[in-house]
């Protein structure tokens, strides 16, 4: 199966992955792991190609906070050390961090050597890994700095999804969920029969929203219009997923934060554009199955309301820039709901609590 | 007068540049400067155009030394103090390096913020400020990390050429007349003529041979055939001008290496494509009126040859890649001289010593 040329998943994927190895061997793989990569999702790849003994691999921590150009700089230089050329290839064998610092190395090395995508985790192979934004966090704001580069290709294969955690498959799921809410009732549809994230997650599925973001980032790839659909349940769900981080000892994932983001930023469609009262019901009552209910500290409003104040460059309440949704397959963008509007939203999800929404 | 939409100069080019600035004021102006061009050329500036008053301006070192990731981030640094956005504009003002580095953090912050050269040596307003090639060294490695990136705009002002010295005059000068070569009969012809680097080096020339450099850049952005005829001379050209860095306490300049190795290479040319001897012998005298003979230590063949090995990741000799010429005007690439005439042409040109070719 092959999406607008450049994503390919199972035999074909596998078959591509191979002719591109052979023919980039002679002049050079480097191929960058992390920690965890390297020891559940290497020696599936070496199993399945040949051509890849003498690939150098290049290990990073996998870690947020190594997110920076120092440990892009240490890529550089085993690059160097390896002798890389222009026309050598990176593989960025990985989930998001992996495939944004490798991205971004490859892109910057000799001004810009071939790399692909290995997405290993559902996150990465729906999101990360698509659309060609590369980078770093500078003074951990997010990042910062960084270039748009296309990957030569993306390969989806779910093998790489039997090591991973349940957890971070549904955080993977929150983003097929909101590619489903933007592109087509017919795709959330899918979401509400199926019930069940194991079942939404196999390779067809995950292509077809990994498609979604592709050709919405193929219309617009340096985000000046369209693109910013894409982050629908964000500006909400990103402060969430601060605010966790900084209270909670096993913080929320990014997907379990925007799940919640999604019902949030419903909400406010609703109230601003006529979002569908039924579909924010179903999206609470689908997301309040797969994830536990978040209990935030007494009154969070504030905070949270500061943070997305700060996400936004210490942009006041009022500018605060919503992508939202008029319904199903209809998003909309540079949208400003207002401070009070956002504070209803978040007290909606709170009283979810209770248990579903009838 | 307007280049391809993107070099502006004259009265037409202080006119557009001022819109320019108008239109970027209100989300911010980031001028990079080094200590030289910030006492000789940003006064001018700041003369004439309005709008700069809130403009932050960056320091940087001019020296080879600081073309490095560090400065990089020195400059993503105070664009975050600055509150730079992603619709803000940085003006790079001054040679090479500022172009290069600038060019390179603008492209990289924010996935690229727009950014204009205004270059002030001539050398850069020639060569390095054009054709998007951004970067910075890697371990002493000339231009290892990079994008390429096209500034918004390129702006050619005669008036801050007031303030260089002639030798660094004549280090643009070399690429000038590398341009002319690898262009057309005719505009080697003028400099032949005029004889004189004072009165080649004015705005229309300038311009034209910019635009020689413009035409092939946008023929092969990328560099993967006709823009490697820029390297013209600059085989032979590097090696010497490393050469001097390690002997001499006043080195030769860029350009005037370069203008030894257009001279090396041109004999080269002669002997594997018959250019033109008569046209050698025009280049030898106008290289010899110009530039003080060069003295080598003895028998630097060797040296070179390694230096030159070097610059290409360690080929052997007789996989020297060089751009020559056929004759003016027509420019080859991916040709292999091998040692013994690289020697000879060295010989060449030691033994032009004794004056003027006839």
């Amino acid at each position: 199966m092959n999406i607008s040329n450049s994503i390919y998943s199972g035999v074909v994927g596998w078959s591509r992955l191979q002719e591109i190895i052979l023919e980039y061997k002679k002049s050079g793989i480097y191929i960058l792991v992390d920690e965890n990569t390297r020891e559940l999702c290497l020696p599936l790849l070496k199993a399945k190609c040949t051509g890849l003994e003498e690939a150098l691999v290049i290990e990073m921590h996998s870690n947020e906070s190594n997110k920076t150009i120092a440990s892009v700089e240490k890529i550089w230089q085993q690059l160097v050390v390896g002798n890389a050329v222009r026309n050598s290839l990176m593989i960025c064998l990985g989930g998001g961090l992996v495939t944004d610092v490798g991205g971004f190395a490859a892109a910057t090395f000799k001004r810009g050597i071939n790399f692909i995508h290995i997405p290993t985790t559902l996150l990465a192979m729906v999101d990360a890994s698509i659309g060609g934004k590369t980078g770093v966090n500078l003074n951990s704001i997010k990042n910062q700095i960084g270039v748009f580069a296309l990957p030569k290709a993306v390969f989806i294969f779910e093998e790489f999804l039997k090591t991973l955690p349940t957890r971070q498959k549904l955080s993977g799921y929150a983003e097929m969920l909101k590619h489903a809410m933007i592109h087509s009732e017919e795709l959330f549809e899918k979401f509400i029969i199926l019930n069940s994230h194991e079942k939404v997650c196999n390779e067809v599925n995950i292509l077809e929203s990994a498609s979604v973001k592709l050709d919405i980032v193929n219309s617009d790839f340096t985000e000046t219009g369209l693109r910013k659909s894409l982050n629908f349940g964000h500006t909400v769900g990103h402060a969430i997923e601060s605010y966790s981080q900084k209270y909670d000892s096993d913080p929320l994932l990014h997907g379990e934060a925007i799940a919640i983001g999604l019902i949030c930023e419903s909400f406010i469609s609703m109230r601003m554009f006529g979002f569908d009262k039924n579909d924010l019901k179903r999206l609470a009552n689908l997301v309040s199955w797969h994830f536990p209910h978040y209990r935030f500290k007494p009154k969070p409003g504030d905070e949270l309301l500061a943070l997305m104040c700060h996400d936004k460059k210490n942009a006041s309440s009022s500018q605060l820039n919503f992508s939202l949704i008029r319904k199903i397959g209809e998003p909309v963008f540079d949208k400003f709901p207002g401070e009070k509007l956002i504070l209803e939203s978040l007290h909606f999800y709170i009283n979810l609590e209770v248990g579903f929404f009838v």
